[in-house]
């Protein structure tokens, strides 16, 4: 199969070994799989992949059909429309993956919104619901809003009725935020004048902290699950003690399967129904083919961007499906 | 009524007026008043009163008996023996209280010890199991064992079946934590090499975080409710996320009654029960008459003591009980 390929730094289109489905695994030939920021961290060697996941082949979210089935495998048939999260490898013609790693694509949801969906709504839903507890009437604040998480996060906030103010330092993508169901779209300067806050999600990370935790409400978490802005926070612990508030730091790839299943299996059951509905979607920013990888990371690191980045694969037969 | 006044840093005992218990309250007769680290923080005037309990008497915690009751109360009978958490107040020899933050005295419990149970054993409880929700055969690190808060900790982590390391500054200290059911006692410098720890009770502050983080586990939670050591922390998301790790900052004091009320459930609930078996018990470092306010003080703040410092107040008869 090819798959893009890290080495060094660069980025090729490369062939690699078919992998074999084990006991309770799928084969899946890839359709779609979106960017992250995390692969392009693993890109630059700052975010090696965890055990089990190939070294040099990215992609942390996929979409495709079902091809083949290892011993055990029984909750999807050949020909499904599947999609999943991954610790790497997404970003090929084929993986395999265990079937509970694995969840349905809803008919309404075609291939490129499919590929670039799991992580980001995984991830948001996670956050918010799982970890932070987010419920309706609350006050959530979302810095990085036109990002893939933040599209996703203002868009399940908006799913079960709370408010969300959105930090997007973009100009150009401000009414793409609010369109999505954010109550006010500002500048991150001064963020701190719109709360108090039940939910802050960090995307930014450390230069945000102290100001997050001023603006927090009596009870309210922050969750960290992005540092783009840098790790290094300064914590005042009186004022977090004042405000009872919590601080939540997060990642999803790290987790073991278990871990990761049960995220699925969340949204599967609370965030799928809002895609059958129509209710959210996928906010994509471009597709590219496979072959065009260097140009999709260009494409994914350039600022104003709304939505998702996602490659589409197109299986070259040489599975035996 | 005679109680333990605040003026401008100094301690007197003067004459307030009877207090009168409105709806839902009940009169208490004080017996016994522990003393706590707030308490010499509002002495300071770092930390006044909130709204509702007296600005100038000091007294998170009391025991006493019932000696009236206000409209519609009707949760204690005149003459039982009753203990409570408060905004303030407790050092003094009448109170009158909510009824719903009143907890019953176990028959096991002595005066002297019912009154320096309340806050502690709340604080407590709240912070390890309510916040951090420590389970059994997870292992626990105490900061600053040896004091009121952290002797509650050790004892009810030990009677749930948490292992605990417990760091105490002053060695005389240490064979007594010990003694209560830690599984190790250790200096406070290099309690990392000790860990990693699931759950970390922080008492010190800002100074521990940093080092906090890099001891937890996977999963681990720091739930931070004194910063004796400095309120301005250091913290490095990465590493956090990399833990998955939470920060969880709490106060009693400032919470309404509703919450509080809960909290005291819970160790009626889960606490009372191990005190009247005798499973756990409250170390009493000394106990003073109501006029030696000032020796109790001054004992609360020199280091190496075990356990709580206790006022005990004898009702003057003035009570309409």
């Amino acid at each position: 199969m090819r798959a893009v390929t890290f080495s060094d730094g660069s980025i090729s289109i490369d062939q690699h070994p078919d992998p074999t489905p084990g006991v309770g695994e799928v084969l899946v030939a890839i359709r779609a799989a979106g960017l992250n920021g995390a692969d392009v961290l693993q890109r630059k060697g700052f975010y090696p992949a965890p055990a089990g996941s190939p070294p040099d082949i990215p992609g942390l979210e996929f979409a495709g059909e079902v091809v083949d089935l290892g011993p055990d495998a029984a909750r999807f048939a050949i020909g499904e429309r599947v999609m999943a999260i991954a610790g790497g490898g997404g970003q090929a013609e084929l993986i395999a993956v265990h079937e509970r790693a694995l969840m349905p694509v809803p008919a309404a949801v075609d291939w490129a919104a499919a590929g670039g969906l799991p992580e980001v709504f995984t991830t948001a839903h996670d956050a918010l619901f799982t970890q932070a507890a987010l419920g309706s009437g609350e006050r959530l604040l979302v810095h990085g809003a036109a990002g893939g998480v933040g599209t996703a996060a203002v868009q399940l906030a908006a799913a079960i009725g709370a408010t969300t103010t959105a930090t997007v330092r973009n100009e150009d993508s401000r009414a793409g935020v609010e369109s999505l169901g954010a109550t006010l779209v500002i500048e991150p300067e001064g963020f701190g004048e719109h709360g108090p806050f039940d939910v802050v999600l960090e995307l930014v990370g450390g230069p945000n902290i102290a100001a997050d935790v001023d603006a927090l409400a009596t009870g309210g978490r922050i969750v960290v699950i992005g540092v783009g802005g840098g790790a290094k926070a300064e914590l005042n612990l009186l004022a977090l003690m004042g405000k009872r508030g919590r601080i939540m730091a997060s990642t999803l790839r790290a987790r073991p399967l278990e871990e990761k299943a049960a995220a699925l299996r969340a949204v599967e059951r609370h965030v799928l129904p809002l895609f059958e509905s129509g209710e959210i979607d996928v906010p994509i920013a471009a597709t590219y083919p496979l072959e065009d990888a260097e140009a999709a990371y260009e494409h994914f690191t350039t600022p104003g961007k709304l939505g998702k980045v996602v490659l589409m694969a197109q299986p070259n037969g040489t599975v035996n499906g």
